[in-house]
């Protein structure tokens, strides 16, 4: 019988989204437990992360109440950290290839979606960013994108999984204008995407919004932006 | 007879310092090539990275002029996922444990040196920085160390190599004051640094600045900070 593995989320978080998207496509038994982060609980903090932040993945030990955690599991945190742990622990999941230089390009992918779409897509939605930049981010990523269906190769990797939950947002913005950035520019956004200079970015996030494991997740972001951002 | 493997670098470049550590303590041969950033040869740009970029690591293909590069040969680029590659690539070097929770634990060490010490290091010393978020960053790393001689187990891994560019930054400081911070703060770290608090990430600083890979790539760094800092 495989370990048992809990997943403590907030069904807000693009961070805790992405884990549970590559837990899902691995086919990875897993429980999530749905943190309360304005009123969190003591032992979360005491047992699982003193940092308190979610994600946060227990793996292995007794099978106990998720309220209830044991000393004896693992404890990992970081989201980029834990798709990485997946793949390691899934060997057979597909979400990093087996030759050295394709995981290289996975985690190309995954530190350039990190750094220059994740980063200036959140600050653009709190209104700290720059349009800009984070077009410039999106163009970069493109650039990266491989011909077929995944970000890199024939099969969906940890990449996949790190952008779905920046392509899911950047949807939302663009259709609905919403965020702390001035009124028009999510629109703008939008309209900038569907040119023919990021038809390749387009197509790609068309692709991936249509997986299911995306809408097992993506209903629980319908309320957007968040109200602490 | 393995692939040849070429690290363009720069002498002063701490991200490429760490990848020249991870390949001499994987005794794996490499040849290293200085690229002068101050006037980028155009082959650098047009045949190797496109961005423009130390570390930039070439995998297989032919044995060729470093300046003349081949288009058969991987180019890999971002110093973090150049050391996972070569773990990969070298899975008998230790870089990387074999088992999954270790490797999270290599993992999560890298993540914490990376943006709670490394970003708010050179943000320090490029006078950006504040000394109070260095030191939150320096104790943050300093609680995920073990106890024994290495940043995780018993053996050298890509957690002590990505954080040795900082250490030896770190000592230049602290005994030199050299720096674009407040005049006198290096040396106010070097004795905060000093004090109980930090004991045993010094005792473990210490140890890591003893070795000889450090050695060999230390020399070269004598020139601090950078005169485009």
């Amino acid at each position: 019988m495989s370990e048992q593995v809990t997943l403590y989320l907030h069904k807000l978080s693009p961070f805790s989204q992405k884990v549970e998207l590559a837990l899902i496509e691995a086919n990875a038994p897993y429980r999530g437990y749905h943190v309360n982060l304005s009123d969190k609980p003591e032992w979360f903090t005491s047992k699982v992360n003193p940092v308190g932040k979610v994600p946060t993945l227990t793996y292995g030990g007794p099978r106990v109440d998720p309220e209830d955690p044991s000393s004896l599991s693992s404890k990992i945190t970081e989201s980029n950290v834990i798709l990485e742990f997946l793949a390691d622990v899934y060997p057979d999941s597909g979400l990093l290839p087996k030759d050295p230089v394709s995981r290289a390009k996975v985690r190309s992918f995954v530190d350039a979606s990190t750094k220059q779409v994740e980063g200036p897509l959140y600050d653009f939605i709190r209104g700290l960013g720059s349009y800009e930049d984070l077009l410039k981010g999106i163009e970069f990523v493109q650039g990266l994108l491989e011909d077929g269906d995944f970000a890199v190769g024939d099969h969906y990797t940890i990449a996949d999984a790190c952008i779905s939950p920046q392509l899911v947002r950047l949807k939302t913005i663009t259709e609905t204008d919403l965020g702390k950035f001035p009124v028009g520019l999510g629109f703008k956004l939008g309209e900038e995407l569907k040119g023919s200079k990021f038809a390749k970015f387009t197509k790609y996030a068309d692709q991936i919004l249509e997986r299911s494991s995306l809408k097992q997740t993506y209903d629980e972001v319908r309320i957007f932006p968040l109200p602490w951002w």
